[in-house]
């Protein structure tokens, strides 16, 4: 027996006119690629979306196709977000920090018929131009006054004049709920990347699920700047939620520097910002720069990578903004866990608390977790024991993309290549990525927990633990660090410093100063690189 | 094309699951209809619920199969909830207070299988024993120690009686997510009360948006009282909701007047309470009485019947907790609005602010308001225009169960029987039931209004303003008052007091006090009552 209730499709589209018919006033700002600041409104976008729809539809775009973007967080890029996906078209947004060669090669593994550039990354345009793709339509983000002239771009055209012209009504079609609505690609730092492809349904349950209060609670009470970048996993899926629930949106555009950020935090109110690690790093020394305290941010989100307690200090106790440590993965769309204290929580000390802040969180339902070990058989959550972390869900991706190779997903659940505990409350805290993790004398050095100890130094900006072979004990642990600018530290001063807060056996063998780390595109440390540069490294 | 991602069905059982792998250490905490506070655990109350299983099946429920409970806020009442949703039978929650003439027409208009009963309720289950009604299976809520005796009711039994000797072990079977889950009468204070069947996915779908931030934001963090009856709409949806973020929860069971409510608050450290405003009449009244701040509440959410101003006021001012006023229906599952402020609001008076706070609120995503005029046309959304509401949703009936007569469904919308107007935010504010407007020389006079002026007097308990057949104006309101104990306004003094507050022609011809108003089986003033005792009366 059925029930008797309506039953509508879970459509991207439908967040857009829930937007333009109950929050239509409520302001999008965003500092542009072309400079000013760009004041507009959720209902403004909604218009502007259905002219896109149109000139989309005019160019000949049809329900499957895919529509690449190389863009920051603006505007027109929300603008492109829904209007590709509402006419039943692919979003496939695009990394601009992939090398050039990846570029050309997930244009071409993704079919996409079109490509709508920042003209930040005209370069990256003109490279894809200059080589096979099967790309028809180019499409600058920007007016004709800003138009790249002699760009050698077939028929580029500006966005704003695609749009001109084009009606402000547009009929959304009914699509099945799980047809596809937007593809990213991983990272790619071992390999080529790899595709995940997201549908209507997961995307609307994902909104849902990050607008709760336990997650990442997106909320219209909130002016949201999403620092994470709309040209990676949905911007954690922040264009989505917010249209859905009618967020005040501050978007930053290119200006990703700390500087950039902390006006545009202090300019518009901005309460809840969302990003990785390494922007916060800039914002904080911006802030301590400027001596000034934000007053408006109550609440920093941040995933990406492992935050560092350090900064969670730094944003709770010189700012009063709560931190909010959440994990996620391209594909699961990307939310995984958030965490949020329990109420039996409240009466620990500031040093216990934080302790439970450092870890990644509690699932979100809709999403399941287990560990298991080598073997496959499952582990206990007890808060001690680790395993390679597992998942399935809502929003988790059963496959690749035209992959032939789907060996992470098996059994139904999805191998994440983490390796984590999870306690008897569902807190899961990733202690490494399986092919990072240090394995000393059969037991595993968790490379972030003395990468976080040493952050705690304050002569140290960044640090990454590396396994170097060794003799006995198969590997042994060496840390790579960056100083902060001006500082005096040793290598036997920062020795010292990590034996007082780490086990003995994971306290670093040795210690090597560079002046800076090698980042992937999603603003991650590259390990492997740097396990290649200290290949034959002697302890 | 489609996208790539898990497709896994939105179940209720799923829910369960969830709480015993990533909750089940919180506590869910009952008055018990015997009399002491039982404490368990959500991971004791999942691992309950699958015994319960394995006697529904033993007892021969099949999916499809109706369970009906009459039944109070309870730990078993929650395990019944999950059960019998969870192995795709239809929990059909019956309000214990319709007339018994009602009972015993929604049992076999339902087609119950099997009755499960709190002993407060043997009167109406021997009722419902002594009449034909398909009925096979009887169960008391309770232990063999206080199974009534000599009931005269076939094969009675004992709920723990059913569960004893059953596995703690049920694997659930993966359902169609449009399934039947469960199953609502509504109050059917016109005519017969009419079935609305819910499916896992209009559940699963309602418990996501309650969760939001701007909805009911039911989350892990709270200790939640739901005083709102799990005998009616699903206690708002608060159980499954509580099941999936992991709230602790409290139930209050039969003791529902203020002094008790006070006491469990306290107790437990409720922060986040729900219900209806005649629940909270009483314990604000008890709070006084006992010359206490409730120090641990910080959220009440108010919904049911539109919330006076005086109530608000009372709880925010003298108990520092925040009301959240929300609207829905049987129909409705029940979420339609919530009324959280923007950032816009935030420089408001108290004043004003309160204003804002008495509308119903913006409706949560998933859910479409609009108003039309009689001849159907849409009206705006200008905070003036006041039309019939209709929705329509997600979690929205598309028809009633198993009934001719579905005119309240046309058109893909749901005619609510509401009178509203919906301003430029959204913010909806129901004026009215059409069938209890005043309509005054071509003009509708809002009886809420007047009934809220009225109340704002210290020595108002209860107003209920009702049209009185008038020769020149069609109707001219009658204002029926219970007056507050030792209370000794006149009728002139009140009227006075109304003339301040009202525009002219809203103010009452007349006033009459009574010593209670007739009230529904769900809390609300029975309008048509009213109008039946005054029918004759002269102006």
């Amino acid at each position: 027996m059925h029930g008797l209730m309506m039953n509508q499709p879970l459509l991207i589209s439908s967040q857009l006119e829930f937007a333009a018919r109950f929050h239509s006033s409520v302001e999008v700002v965003t500092r542009t690629v072309e400079g000013p600041i760009v004041r507009t409104t959720w209902g403004h976008v909604a218009a502007r979306v259905k002219k896109l729809a149109n000139a989309l539809v005019a160019a000949g775009i049809k329900e499957g196709d895919r529509v690449a973007t190389l863009a920051w967080n603006t505007q027109r890029h929300l603008e492109v977000y829904f209007a590709v996906s509402s006419i039943g078209a692919v979003l496939h947004t695009i990394n601009p920090r992939l090398p050039p060669e990846q570029l050309a090669f997930i244009v071409n593994h993704a079919g996409d018929a079109m490509l709508c550039f920042d003209t930040t990354f005209l370069p990256l345009a003109k490279h894809l131009a200059s080589v096979p793709t099967p790309i028809k339509h180019w499409v600058a983000l920007t007016d004709d006054a800003h138009l790249p002239t002699e760009s050698g771009i077939p028929n580029l055209r500006s966005y704003e004049a695609l749009l001109s012209g084009m009606a402000e009504t547009f009929t959304w079609p009914v699509l099945d709920e799980n047809a596809a609505s937007s593809l990213c690609y991983t990272s790619g730092t071992v390999g080529l990347p790899k595709g995940v492809l997201y549908s209507h349904r997961s995307t609307v349950l994902h909104s849902y699920a990050i607008a709760m209060v336990d997650a990442l609670a997106i909320s219209g009470q909130d002016v949201t700047l999403p620092v994470v970048p709309m040209f990676h996993v949905n911007a954690w899926g922040v264009p989505y939620a917010a249209a859905m629930v009618g967020s005040k949106l501050v978007l930053p555009g290119p200006a990703l520097d700390g500087k950039s950020l902390l006006d545009l935090i202090e300019a518009e109110g901005v309460n809840s910002a969302l990003g990785v690690p390494t922007v916060w790093l800039g914002l904080l020394a911006a802030a301590k720069a400027a001596g000034k305290k934000m007053s408006t941010l109550k609440k920093v989100t941040i995933g990406g990578s492992a935050c560092p307690p350090s900064m969670i200090t730094a944003f709770q106790e010189e700012h009063g903004a709560r931190v909010l440590h959440a994990w996620g993965m391209t594909e699961l769309s990307p939310l995984g866990t958030a965490c949020v204290l329990m109420p039996k929580h409240a009466s620990m000390t500031a040093e216990q608390k934080l302790a439970v802040q450092l870890k990644q969180g509690r699932p979100i339902f809709g999403v399941d977790l287990r560990l298991v070990d080598d073997s496959g058989a499952v582990l206990p959550h007890d808060g001690k024991t680790s395993g390679h972390l597992q998942t399935k869900g809502s929003w988790v991706a059963s496959e690749y993309f035209n992959l032939k190779d789907q060996s992470q997903h098996k059994d139904g659940w999805f191998f994440t290549g983490d390796i984590a505990t999870i306690d008897g409350d569902g807190y899961m805290q990733i202690t490494d990525r399986s092919k990072d993790v240090i394995k000393s004398g059969g037991e595993w050095v968790s490379s972030i927990d003395v990468e976080h100890a040493a952050m705690l130094h304050p002569q140290v900006a960044q640090a990454a633990a590396i396994g170097i072979p060794h003799e006995r004990w198969v590997e042994r642990p060496l840390l790579v660090v960056v100083k902060q600018k001006d500082a005096t530290v040793t290598a036997a001063q920062l020795k010292e410093f990590l034996e007082a807060k780490l086990v003995k056996w994971w306290v670093p063998d040795a210690i090597e100063f560079v002046d800076a780390l090698p980042i992937g595109p999603t603003g991650k440390i590259l390990k492997r690189t740097l396990r290649e540069k200290f290949a034959g490294y002697k302890l």
